[in-house]
């Protein structure tokens, strides 16, 4: 087996939710796993001096209906929540919980969260929907809830995030193939072919 | 035959050059012809409030990485110039003149400009080194010289540049197939099955 590929996401992020549901069959093709790694797009924003995509003029109104071209074309439901983007912090520090706790099921409640927010329009800053979320997925709520607000996660949560900005993490979905860097959704097709051979 | 695919570009765009090297063949495989359409980052990225991504911390860094890799892979010769971006003005001005007068000709120098730049090196903002590449692709050094000075011509660039950032145009390379937009290199196969059958 090789290295996983790291994929970094942000929950609020569209391509990364896209990315989210090709990642691990491509990587298995490969006979790679994938370690998912939340990182939180604000801090990635300020560090490199970006904004939302939705918020920039004339590129938001494109990136609108580029997300929702893009999810039909790989067949997947997808629409622009409201609230859009959202603070994910809890999401993430709920998959960080449980992700050495109980893998399984924080892979489930990635899944759940991304599909929630993109498909379902729930919206995932909300501390009792991501503990809803987590409940479904199999997690025990009160040790979610607990891990949430557990100083030591908190911090786990941050090293994560600026680690990966320390790495040039700018954006979401960003993807490590044997250190080799990948930004975005439509980079997944060179994220395989690193797989198979470097060039 | 089908309507044009609309390619728009600016000489000193990584990206609008690889997507260079690929579009007239993708349309071509689809019955298509490719209408080339000169446009000026500068002006785009003033109404979309973006900068030269190359200044923008860690995503510039990654975007030079990602230039020469993309470019690798499409066994396309790559060598990031300096200075870099540089103003296309001349350049945009110059191909705009040939477009009507000598189609042909004109397709050939927007290729030599793009080669000249990012594979040779050579400072096409220079309208000197624009002359010789329209010299060499068989246009009238004198009449391409009269026409970068041309208040009609001037008129025509800033009508165009103008009517593409009404139309949402925010980047380079962008591409419309039967009004459908689409930017950047990396939507080249959106853009071949959109032609295909749209979805």
């Amino acid at each position: 087996m090789n290295a996983p590929v790291e994929f970094w996401f942000d929950f609020s992020s569209p391509y990364a939710y896209l990315a989210s549901e090709r990642i691990d069959a491509l990587a298995a093709k490969h006979r790679r796993g994938v370690d998912w790694r939340p990182m939180l797009l604000g801090v990635s924003f300020k560090a490199a001096g970006q904004r939302p995509l939705v918020e920039i003029p004339l590129k938001g109104e494109y990136s609108k209906h580029d997300f929702e071209r893009s999810a039909r074309l790989m067949g997947l439901p997808f629409r622009l929540p409201d609230p859009f983007p959202v603070g994910t912090v809890s999401a993430a520090r709920a998959f960080l919980w449980a992700k050495t706790r109980h893998p399984a099921e924080a892979k489930a409640l990635a899944h759940a969260a991304f599909r929630a927010y993109f498909s379902a329009g729930r919206n995932i800053s909300d501390s009792a929907v991501v503990l809803d979320l987590a409940t479904q997925a199999g997690l025990p709520r009160a040790q979610v809830e607990a891990g949430i607000a557990d100083p030591a996660i908190k911090e786990a949560l941050r090293a994560e995030v600026d680690g990966a900005v320390a790495r040039g993490v700018f954006g979401a979905p960003f993807f490590f193939v044997d250190g080799e860097p990948f930004w975005g959704s439509d980079r997944l097709d060179q994220v395989e072919r690193w797989m198979v051979k470097p060039w």
